[in-house]
């Protein structure tokens, strides 16, 4: 098996020598631009893996790589409009640097171009592997769309919530590997048990994120410790905690939910006391390792040696043990 | 051969009965909401009508038809929002209706559920139809962008600009009409020819409309005459009366251009008269009459009896004699 970091290196190279068009200028500098900002270019790199799992020929996978790395990005440009995000890896967004109209246009034409690079496979896997893209992404739009549902509404559940993580982010995954199964070889059947590993990969993996938000070592995890509790964001966390709160919890959460002006940190350390005393870290921690024994069983269900599958068990074990 | 009446009688019933799913509400209603708007469904009845036109089963061209008229609603949607218009077909807009980032993801969506429409074709035309179906987005695209560039720049070029109308306009009409065509069972020679004819079409088409501003019967255009000068809209008109004009006329033109207040009868009967005495109008229509007569070329040279292709010459004709 390839390693990660070879993938990522024949990715990132691939991404450099991508070739669009020089005009119209607006049109095409902003994904040179948006491509360029890098990133861990882990959903190509995944579909690289599957693909190099199978025995398949990885240089047969790369376009389709492409693909998912410049879909991803189309859904990053639009997501920041929508967002008002001003920035995207450190560096100024597209809409920022030129404007939501340039934004918006451009994106289309990255989806457009996402659509020509998948379909650089061979004959007999064109409509399987389309088939796959296009439930890719009208799932990541979906899962798009209930999470910004679910900002203006305050009685999320968490079935909703999982359903939500599942479509913005673990369907790409899922097709990714998929995809990249089937260039490598695979039958429908280990296809779909890569993808269902994915799936349950990236549920576990957002679920982490989540509660590392929390209760994440600070220096390891690279982001402000109650970020998410700071901005009243719908964790599993603070959704599990508004299930479970009786009165007393329910007035006070709501109380600091609803609150414009406040210390950050004696906010986080309030809420966190409630998740504390409701074990909500429990119920996190169990749901996650729900979806990653899961994620694990679809892996130990296809049929190859277990030496071979070895790589992404470790990969997979690497991701969810980030910290603590 | 049926009349476009039925064909698009047919696309509306079937644009009716296209099922989206319910949820989430505000990704797919927007997209009911567009395209109940109605319009003259001409894209999609002219991609049933090339079918027809080569003995093919209209009931195959119906989902691709039914994608390009989702996809041209896409860009309807998207075009809204770059444009700031309130309203389309005499109702509010999408993103008034609901907001910009509503009418971006539904958009988004929709281009996706365009390619699923699309791929309803059988094995062997998939890929053709496709790669036609990119060229035509890709195209509008950067049609939309270069009609944007053009309203900020003052020296836009009548090659420039046909090729702006040509992109934004007349590549939906010729990839419309070649989908329908090879579907129809046409070769990739006849179904070329049938393209080149929409385009040819969609270029006179637009070039008309630019005249009909201008010169046209307002009874029978059912515009405000001179809307275009009204707003300084770089129509083939006003860039070659530019690229004409003397001193004097360059400077009145320049005057009449730069002016925030004016009366509008006035503004409109000063530059029809530099118009006029640049003969303009005769240049535009030599412009129309030499894609017009491309058009007809091209439908000549396809191999099909002449009575055959009659009714899509008379469509033609119809379609370039709607006043004056």
């Amino acid at each position: 098996m390839k390693k990660l970091e070879d993938l990522q290196a024949i990715i990132s190279n691939a991404v450099d020598n991508l070739a669009f068009p020089d005009h119209p200028a607006e049109l095409y500098e902003p994904i040179n631009y948006i491509l360029s900002l890098g990133g861990k270019r882990m959903r190509p790199a995944l579909l690289l893996m599957a693909c190099d799992l199978f025995g398949g020929d990885i240089d047969a996978a790369l376009p389709p790589a492409l693909a998912i790395e410049v879909f991803h990005n189309f859904t990053l440009m639009h997501d920041d409009i929508m967002d008002n995000a001003p920035l995207r890896r450190g560096q100024v967004t597209v809409h920022e640097k030129w404007n939501n109209n340039v934004g918006i246009l451009s994106g289309d034409v990255m989806l457009v171009q996402g659509y020509k690079l998948m379909m650089q496979v061979e004959d007999h896997l064109l409509r399987p592997i389309l088939d796959i893209f296009n439930t890719t992404a009208v799932g990541v739009c979906e899962g798009q769309q209930l999470d910004m549902d679910f900002e203006q509404r305050d009685n999320v559940g968490i079935d909703e919530y999982l359903e939500m993580i599942r479509l913005k982010t673990a369907v790409v995954l899922g097709g990714a590997l998929k995809i990249g199964a089937l260039i490598g070889g695979a039958d429908v059947k280990d296809a779909d048990l890569l993808s269902s590993f994915g799936e349950h990969l990236g549920i576990a993996f957002q679920l982490q994120d989540d509660i590392l938000d929390v209760y994440g070592d600070p220096e390891k995890f690279g982001k402000q410790v109650g970020g998410d509790i700071i901005s009243n964001k719908k964790t599993y966390l603070l959704i599990k905690a508004l299930e479970l709160a009786g009165n007393q919890h329910k007035t006070a959460l709501d109380k600091w939910i609803a609150l414009k002006q406040f210390d950050n940190a004696e906010k986080v350390a309030a809420v966190t006391a409630i998740y504390n005393s409701l074990n909500i870290r429990q119920y996190a921690e169990e749901a996650m390792q729900k979806h990653t024994d899961k994620a694990f069983e679809a892996l130990d269900a296809i049929n190859l040696p277990a030496a071979q599958k070895q790589y992404l068990h470790d990969f997979a074990d690497g991701l969810l043990v980030r910290e603590n």
